[in-house]
């Protein structure tokens, strides 16, 4: 009780703290912790999360993602495929082993993307209290690094904003508060919990594919998270939140000269995971509320973002 | 069980057939099949394997990898960490929104990996019949790419080839043959179903993170799959084969002269998917031998392989 | 006199020679040669080209390139400037040396390069016979890396097929025939010689900088040297061949179904090399018809091309 | 004579000046300037440079660089080789014109290097006032980008410290200081002049492909260039300072607690170019003390650093 009272104190980018509230910069999980809300991942909730399986149907929530995907800029990528000395000729063995590689250039931050904890700070300070100078090497991170998280598996839920305000897609610069959020909920008949991963669904993407594309639009700005609604999520202690947007919260922010608030309250105020570009409409439209949610992302060593998939299973 | 002769049939390097032999050429799922063996992830198979979890605990599968992870040459990678404008400032907005982000140069074929069926061929002829000079092309492959593969879920199934031969860790150049897969897997009481994915524990990983690390010998040669265990596995119909070794398949190959010819049999072959670094040693010690296995790929448009890191939930 | 004959019928795709004729795929230098014309930078000719300096003016023929340049596809790049681990201090030392570094990632054939001896073959077979198959390694080039190449030093000339065919800009499709080239050279009183580096001046470049840039026209075709052109400047033994366009030779091609074929006479057959993108417009303004010309590539071991920024000093 | 002795003063690190002190954060060229001591490459010193060639040998100055180069971490480079869909057939067109590209990863202060105006700082000041904050960009500098450099022609010299300290090669932290630098000037019998590049050999290179190689030591310090020879070097008024070391300066420095002192004195406070790892061997064995110098750098739109190749000639 008190310490989800001192959650909402903790929204606040006050680094010193009046006596008796709680410390953001000190993780609940202790002064070495590296993962954040992964740590609700207890057995008995991926259990409990693997008993929403009814129907078997796999949702894949990574949208396709190519060098023309819009991304934050100057992030940019290139994926470009050879095949290793085997010109004119039949590759290894007498078997004719042939085959094809490929090459990445790019930004880890484009498309369906994970934000590891080491992603979003308040004024250079990270979850745990990390400063970016002591662990934001060029070489990478050296705490809070990607490569630290096993992966997050748990029960997901959908919350179908679209559908809650009643429009076909969710305009830009319409904020999720706290209210909004707990009435989509209760709309839709499902109890939000701690350990949670909470998506977000406004139709965004159909700027992307839809019936009129409209990638600068779609770049330009988004539907989103509030303030309150991050504050709100946090305090119930959620492992993930994510969204159909490329940035998952609102943009433009609620309050002018604001950028991106609920990614602190989120990640370095919390320590919750923030996932961008997330597919939801299949879900959507199969009223998919509940479901196992199982993210396997890259372990790479010291990374700061990764491009995911993670799988829905109801 | 026509089909399943033909499948055996199908297992040899002759792209001509003889009359009422199997075309491997000609997939099962169609001429405009891209995914293969992901086919039999069907809401059953799913529905069955979720139903493997009875005690929640979760195992991240893929090995934490960095520019030191030992790559079949000349793959390299590197991960760079920047602060992008952020100078001797608070970032964006008033409420100092600072971040990092990062940058990945180099190839996808390293550490934990899937090799997508645009992967391995047979003299150039690739699953589906696909010739590499119609569709590897050098901005992605226009066929095959693993962006069409939605993920992998399904029935996991570890064989713990380390035990079963009695060796703490599998030597290089040691072949699961098909009488040791059907043997390991009845002396650990497992049954091998058409849809699994089947993983196999050597204790490989060892040479990386044991007490006497030698990357050198890992990535010199290895112990891994047999022609005959390819081709039993194949005829079953698994949907992916895994190992805790860099190529999956026993290096030096059992007849002199072939090189990755298991690769072919389930690739290109039986459009199966290969799993390649998977760090199994938790499931073996765990003698967790069935569990739900989940995997999310990224799915970069046009890709060959890509980084994973593959779930079991058990 | 016998040799230049045997280069003339050189160009020619044949391989098989017929008696007598001379065999492109041995080099005029011996068998172990790795840099072709660049024999022709004797003593004599560099103290020659000096001699040519009067006004002590300087020409930068690297036009500035970055990710907008247009490119042959799929080729692109990216700059990424970064200040390695000097978040939020005042970087090294008690003296505060603070720094940027910059990564590139891409291709190093965009904007002004020369195309080493590596880069352009018929069916396979490069300068001095060597087969892609043999030297043509992903990890770089062991034959014919433009690291062999020290730079190129000699007497520059050119020509202004502009100001010659009496027009703004020279359109595409025209070729530069032989008897144009002589032409060309004739009316601006200017002699071409042996070892000469013969720079073409179209105005193609307006298309990028000019009143009305449309650089979708400048990447999809331009006007440059013809085969009989490629032919004369491939017996009069020049060291290299530029001009102010994407791919220096004329296309389309002058005969159809045909491509690049000057760059087969210049390249495998001559040992010529091969400048793009240099902006000669300056020099043409100047009627500056004979400089001195000064190329010193970087010299990064394998590589096939190198972004370059020639220098003509008069 | 106001102006050097502004100069001279302007050699410390305090921003804040006295009265009558010369503010180095105003450029001698005025407040629009992007190239510093390039300013200095005026017609007439260009003419008289060319005048020194004599001999017409050529000398090319850039090492081969590749991924085993010794680099400043995090710094690393890959070269690939790729034959862009070209697989199993003779490429395009009739006439079968194949060809190999390449792609380059990494850093661009690498190996032979030019250190552009905006590499080095002094506190995050750097050339004419500018404030990285300001202009150093992730998508490449704004300010100062090397593509703003036409290339450096001019009166190279070369200074042997081997042969004046009489040794075969100099030691790590051996300084040259003023006193060294006028008087190796003097034993060589030639004059150091304003807008000229002074270039130093100590045969520390013979680390890299000398009989004992140990590359090791070459990139864990290296001779160089002192505080007192870079203040007189300023007050001179050079255009660029070179070294055959990867730093050009002492390390470790002479005073302790200070770190590129010499980069700063050169660099943000007098606009002079620094040219590290130049393989000044072949001048120095052929007693080349003066020669005309030529440097045209790949023009790459906000690059702070570029991998080089000078060209001497004499």
């Amino acid at each position: 009780m008190k310490l989800i009272a001192g959650l909402a104190l903790a929204a606040s980018t006050c680094l010193a703290q009046a006596d008796g509230a709680h410390d953001w910069t000190k993780s609940r999980w202790g002064p070495d912790d590296q993962i954040g809300s992964a740590n609700l991942m207890t057995p008995e909730r991926v259990k409990a999360a693997s008993s929403l399986v009814t129907t078997g149907k796999v949702y894949s929530l990574g949208m396709i993602v190519g060098s023309d995907t819009p991304a934050f800029p100057p992030r940019s990528l290139s994926v470009t495929v050879l095949q290793p000395n085997q010109i004119s000729n039949s590759g290894l063995g007498n078997n004719a082993f042939t085959y094809n590689d490929d090459i990445f250039m790019g930004w880890l931050g484009i498309g369906p993307q994970i934000d590891g904890l080491g992603h979003a700070g308040v004024d250079h300070v990270y979850y745990n209290g990390h400063k970016d100078s002591d662990f934001a090497k060029a070489a990478g991170l050296t705490e809070l690094g990607l490569h630290n998280l096993p992966g997050l598996v748990g029960r997901g839920v959908l919350l179908d904003m679209a559908k809650f305000y009643g429009v076909d897609m969710v305009e830009e610069g319409k904020a999720y508060t706290a209210d909004d959020v707990k009435a989509a909920a209760a709309k839709q008949g499902v109890e939000l919990r701690e350990g949670d991963v909470v998506l977000f669904n406004s139709n965004w993407m159909n700027l992307l594919d839809g019936a009129n594309p409209d990638p600068k639009r779609f770049g330009a700005a988004e539907p989103g998270l509030g303030v309150s609604g991050a504050e709100y999520l946090a305090e119930l202690g959620v492992m993930a939140v994510g969204a159909d947007t490329w940035g998952m919260e609102v943009v433009p922010a609620e309050k002018e000269g604001e950028a991106f608030r609920a990614h602190q309250i989120l990640q370095p105020e919390n320590g919750i995971y923030i996932l961008e570009n997330m597919d939801t409409r299949e879900l959507a439209k199969d009223e998919a509320y509940e479901f196992l949610f199982v993210l396997g992302q890259a372990r790479l060593k010291g990374a700061v973002q990764m491009i995911i998939n993670p799988i829905a299973i109801r």
